[in-house]
């Protein structure tokens, strides 16, 4: 099986900490965005929308999007899970997933996006919206800290694939600024936690 | 159970479409977002991110984000089977469902939020972060065109959570005038498809 992905890209990390987590093997292909890499009318056969990562199956089909792909290894391996067990699990790590999504990876990109410069060959920076996004993460890390303060994980005592999300926004965030700070010690004592798992390596 | 919604706005609509597909009857509790009431302390209570919609089931727990409350239901009744059953099923339907969120859904609903004033009272619009958002709409519907000229449904053969998301964006979309046009025949096949359900009428 191989993945094609960029090794510093917050969606093809999250990948990897999943399967780290799984202790699954895949070749890694890297990809250069800034070149263009995704661009290529062969990339675009794998996955039309230029996005990384891409899982390759040995057969040569093709699954786009991280959490789709995280959803695949979870199905085929289901243990140990990440999404959840119970009908009830599933529904709550999903939501927690989605919040760390929307409200911290998503404004994390969409700041770099418009406030680095890194993609100006193609695309027109929105600085303001750019800067409306940093906002955002901040907003999400204020209500983040308070849920953290009476609950291990994100959703609730065991780790899951909404702290894998979560952990890598954080950590792309620092690229642009986006950072933990005297406001978010639960938040803190959470990113201790989870940067010292084997898979925050990946 | 209860879901707290509001009628008008596409992720409360993706869940009424699910729960019809599904045969399951709930009890729903409008709320009015420009009038604020998303934003009590008594819904906050429920869901400290003020979205909707959001399930409360008879024993008071909470769960939001349309899909992770569709999820839940997926799993206590799965049949129909809307996310799919096989792992490569549900890795496929997972990544169309996400394109169609990322691609569509989303641009839409920032497209109203920043271009239509709705909110103003709320936030600081940014009109060409909203314009930009319109265009990338058009460039989803220009992919999707292609990919839904030789696929009955987003996923493939069966109607899936994925046609239910892209329909609730492109139902939504009129309302700052993004419409399906000449450029997309397959795009409209699809629509008048899966528009003639039913549950499209939830």
């Amino acid at each position: 099986m191989k993945v094609y992905e960029t090794k510093t890209a917050p969606n093809a990390r999250r990948l990897r900490i999943f399967l780290a987590e799984k202790n699954i093997d895949v070749d890694y292909i890297q990809l250069e965005l800034q070149k263009g890499d995704n661009l290529t009318e062969e990339f675009r056969a794998k996955n039309p929308f230029a996005k990384i990562p891409v899982l390759e199956l040995e057969d040569g089909t093709v699954i786009s999007e991280s959490v789709a792909i995280c959803r695949y290894f979870e199905e085929i391996q289901p243990e140990p899970a990440l999404f959840g067990t119970s009908a009830l699990e599933r529904a709550n790590i999903e939501m927690w997933q989605r919040r760390a999504e929307f409200g911290l990876l998503m404004p994390t990109g969409m700041a770099f996006q418009h406030c680095s410069g890194y993609f100006k060959d193609r695309m027109t920076p929105n600085q303001t919206w750019g800067e409306d996004c940093v906002k955002s993460a901040y907003g999400y890390l204020k209500l983040i800290n308070q849920h953290l303060s009476s609950n291990t994980y994100l959703a609730g005592e065991s780790f899951s694939v909404a702290d894998i999300t979560m952990l890598s926004a954080l950590d792309f965030g620092r690229v642009i600024d986006i950072r933990l700070n005297e406001k978010h010690p639960h938040v803190q004592r959470w990113y201790d936690l989870v940067s010292q798992r084997p898979s925050a390596k990946a």
